[in-house]
């Protein structure tokens, strides 16, 4: 496992992408791996935890990802603000080396074989829970996450560290056009 | 219509939750209004725009949203961040004057019976489609946005202006435990 990558517990995944981050979904089948951007991901549930993603039907990776049954879902970091919109606006279809154009690097982790993207801040892994109704109407995808894994330089003790990390370690957050924000400063509201 | 808020073209619409703001869902039936907190709402579709929210059974605003069919999604300031957190972690059946305690100013909309939440950065009306099977299994709804609005100091000509525009209108992006992050700088990718 690369330096920085350490495991989140299950109950704690959800905080991975309740700011609502821009995401990278990745999957492998037959041979095949594939990686596109999502801003239309969202957490769904605690315990265990579940997500939603919209992965339309032009993608290779939502291809993927149904054959395989599983995939990544990654938080990218600021830094690859250019890699995310790279991934997000190409298809394998067309492009057959866009992830190596696109500066892409994969990697492994122990006891899953998934397809997971070097030098982001969180990775999910998912088991697609199939729900044939939404995905053909809507596109619309339910994950069921079974491991979690941050970049303890940015997350840890279950929490994010935005305001202390590095800033290239920051989310991204898509509206449109090549238009990013990074995520920003911290509020901390007194509980009851 | 209050000062500075001005339509958001349907087609434009989902921009303002492409980059994944907590929001307030609104809903308004048989003379009850509540409003609540949800980190857990996305975009789904553009055009008719579409998007899905994630509303607990033990909500009086899901009960209100269901009766009515109709419900407001919107998106609160930097400067509403107690506000938010407050309507997000009680509830109308515990506290009769949640949202009066809470600081909530509702408004009203002309051809909408809708209530509107004073302060927010942009407002999304929304119909709600019925999908029993996966708001009965997850908790899951999908609106389709009828009708949008959003504060011109912030987000114009179909852009959010977080850049410019005075902090205290940036978008919150809430983690857990009353802590919050607001949204951050820009970053923009020259598309090919």
């Amino acid at each position: 496992m690369a330096a920085h990558i350490r495991p989140v517990p299950l109950e704690k995944a959800y905080r991975l992408l309740n700011h609502g981050p821009t995401v990278l979904v990745s999957a492998r089948h037959g041979g095949a791996e594939d990686v596109m951007a999502a801003a239309w991901a969202c957490a769904l549930d605690y315990d265990p935890p579940k997500l939603t993603v919209v992965l339309d039907s032009a993608t290779r990776t939502r291809d993927l990802a149904q054959d395989a049954g599983v995939f990544v879902i990654q938080v990218p970091t600021a830094a690859q603000a250019v890699l995310t919109h790279a991934v997000g606006t190409r298809s394998l279809h067309d492009h057959p080396h866009k992830l190596r154009d696109a500066g892409v690097e994969l990697f492994e982790m122990p006891e899953h074989d998934l397809p997971f993207v070097a030098g982001c801040s969180a990775w999910l892994a998912c088991r697609l829970m199939p729900e044939p109704s939404i995905q053909n109407r809507y596109d619309l995808f339910v994950g069921e996450v079974v491991a979690a894994w941050a970049d303890d330089r940015v997350f840890r003790d279950g929490r994010w560290m935005f305001e202390s990390a590095d800033p290239s370690l920051r989310s991204l957050h898509y509206v449109a056009g090549g238009h990013f924000y990074t995520i920003g400063e911290a509020i901390d509201v007194a509980s009851e």
